[in-house]
């Protein structure tokens, strides 16, 4: 298995497991969104995605957001996305990519890497306990109609 | 009382309400680090500032991370920091403050503001749970040492 | 302030703060109910009332279940309700009242005083966290038709 | 398999299990509050227990309490235990012994059955929430020295 940054050749098999994960969520983005997420990919700014490679097949992938704070002067990565397609499951695929992106952010003196999750993601969440600090935080949304 | 972008000219009311909301938190913040957020304010790209005045005099701040998303081609604002100084609460500032930002993000085409804040910050839930949707997330921290 | 086990001569004034309590969670509950519930109160096995009086006047109760466990060979203490009269809070009643079960656990061998209260009840919980112990656990109910 | 109430001749069986029970929960009882548990559940007044036999043999129980409350006229049943063994589980016993409870409360005119778990036993609650509601409701104890 390899990580590596995702490229303009892995656009077919990226979109195939967006839509995977986009169902495991029971959601649905447009596509004008999803091409748009792909750019930014591709752009590699504030947006980055990478991808994880069994025999050259993209089986996992992980998307991060980097943003500046006000605590820190320097930045903090979001872990947006994070899918790990259906049988390569159990295999340690989730934990490598969010592995990479702890080494990812130490290379790139960034302060923290955080996500978040749904509070009944049980499956996930016996992972995460693993690998992070679980905050007593209550988020707060108001979506702009 | 009027709301407006922090200028320049409130380096000074804003260092000492900034002292203050740490001290709130039992936190403190190397002053490397709070001229570089003061710095990333006035810049006003991806961190904007902005500040509450009854009688010209700053009382209140808040302040903002705009950044993008994968799920939305639109920004997202995140509601880093928000402070009343103690003898001016429950004055309706901090609602004022976050509608402030609802109408910023609305006018800037973003599709969502939020923030999270401690569990057991039951003051601030008060306001919030009339304000916003409390959602059932967890987040997980990974701090870069 | 005096705290005293709720006797018959009680009842009125019981039952009127009963209502207020009730209203407070808006539900009611039926007449028939509420007489088994004084009943058991004044039968005093199971269930107990003390009520908190002021010039004689009940401003305040607090209801205990005692039951068996099965992890110990003394008795649970459950405070199943509490309540401070509108214009009687902010008097430390409720903290008297709660630190009163506190003795009589201690007096009559139970081994733990416990209750729950709405995860956004927080003005009762700024309270409750300077006297107990917050548990991380999740309540399942599964309510007979 | 078969649920019974749990008698006299169990004891050795349930003794094992109950162990197991308690190092899966990293703690222990001592062998007289142990015995004290063993005869409440023999008496089946307010404590009462439940194996589940599968070719004769104990591989799962479940303890109740029963006991009023202020707000019915009949009792609540609490699930204060429940454990499969190791090698028996996934296979349905959990939920089998929780839908005896279920019609257990129904036919004593029970009004509810309720339990409470680890917010991180995820693998329970992955059970539960197909069960039961999980109720926004945070707990409280004071431990009697």
């Amino acid at each position: 298995m390899n990580i590596y940054p995702l490229k303009e050749k892995d656009k077919t098999s990226w979109e195939k497991l967006w839509q995977e994960y986009l169902t495991f969520y029971q959601t649905s983005i447009s596509e004008k969104v999803s091409e748009n997420t792909w750019k930014n990919i591709l752009k590699g700014e504030q947006v980055k995605g990478f991808g994880a490679f069994v025999n050259d097949k993209l089986v996992a992938f992980v998307h991060i957001v980097i943003h500046p704070n006000t605590w820190n002067d320097t930045d903090c990565i979001y872990i947006e996305d994070l899918f790990v397609t259906a049988n390569a499951r159990g295999t340690g695929l989730g934990r490598a990519l969010i592995e990479y992106i702890y080494d990812f952010a130490s290379h790139n003196n960034c302060n923290r890497v955080y996500w978040i999750t749904d509070e009944d993601n049980y499956q996930a969440r016996q992972l995460y306990d693993k690998l992070a600090r679980k905050m007593a935080l209550v988020q707060y949304r108001y979506d702009i109609k």
